[in-house]
């Protein structure tokens, strides 16, 4: 590439403050990283970030709404993601998971991004958390 | 770039069809990510998923051919990765995973990739997953 | 890109031998990758690595010089890191954990980078584990 790439954050206006020094978003030359995002339904002056909800399914739906924000902020569509990285806390929510992820991405027109799915620990009260990787232009 | 970069689903003829909406395998640009590979065996017709065997070192050997797999699906090989994620399910696996990982890996010619090793849970009778980044061009 | 893409493997000269065959680093057309970096402290000739000291935050500052080392032999620095990917072992240390990572990153200039933080299994004595992607050029 002929240009030096630009560093940007990308930071959507009903995103929670991240609680450290760190980007919701961040583009650099051909690539999009979006961290890791869960549930948090949007800010709320004088309030710490809350789950939208106990449940997988609301969990998991505002996550994808809050990664899809960093996404269109950047200029970019679930269409230009190539990896999904899913973070859940109980291999119990696998089969229940992949329903809600299959009808948010049924509208794909392009061929959907890899997956890596792996169980982890979460901070209480979160069950899933998602990061993806896009690649532009 | 000057041309827009397309997005291609890499899908070896003989693995198993995900168990949701993503790709074993994402070209675009000059990026080739490949899912969390697992060690199941060839796709069997009416039989779901299942892995090559109880051991370490079937079901690693097997995701590697997984993983190899997708990678020349997209027109790369080991040489173009630039990094290996390893789930392991017990630490107290890291030394013979190495061992495995060193034997299949003793005829790289260039560099190695990079690789990050965690603990994780998997689903019951997983021992091992594995994904990859590789830079094409 | 017009040309192909050379693989640099980047090793730090204080750096422990990597435990299989994988380097602390590699770099590729305009990827930067680093491997999974822990607490090790400088290499001593015939001593196995070992982490600078029990402490989170010992062992927080000395992960993040090393994965500095590494993207310093690069030709590269924080500014170019677009994904920091954190592993603790521990909820309970996410909060001391921000603190480091906010003193650590207060000179920044460029947007920092997007994270994403989960909590697994790491081998006995280590608490924490990064490895992080950069966008050269």
């Amino acid at each position: 590439m002929s240009e030096p790439s630009k560093k940007t954050a990308l930071t959507p206006a009903t995103h929670t403050t991240p609680p450290a020094k760190f980007s919701h978003g961040v583009k650099k030359g051909n690539i999009l990283q979006v961290a890791g995002q869960v549930g948090f339904g949007p800010a709320v002056e004088g309030q710490a970030p809350t789950p939208v909800g106990p449940t997988l399914r609301e969990q998991t739906l505002q996550t994808f709404a809050n990664v899809r924000a960093i996404l269109e902020e950047g200029g970019a569509t679930w269409e230009d993601v190539v990896m999904v990285r899913v973070y859940l806390t109980d291999t119990a929510h696998f089969a229940e998971f992949n329903e809600i992820y299959n009808s948010y991405f049924a509208d794909l027109k392009e061929a959907p991004a890899a997956r890596t799915t792996v169980y982890v620990g979460l901070p209480a009260g979160l069950l899933v958390e998602v990061d993806a990787l896009a690649v532009l232009g």
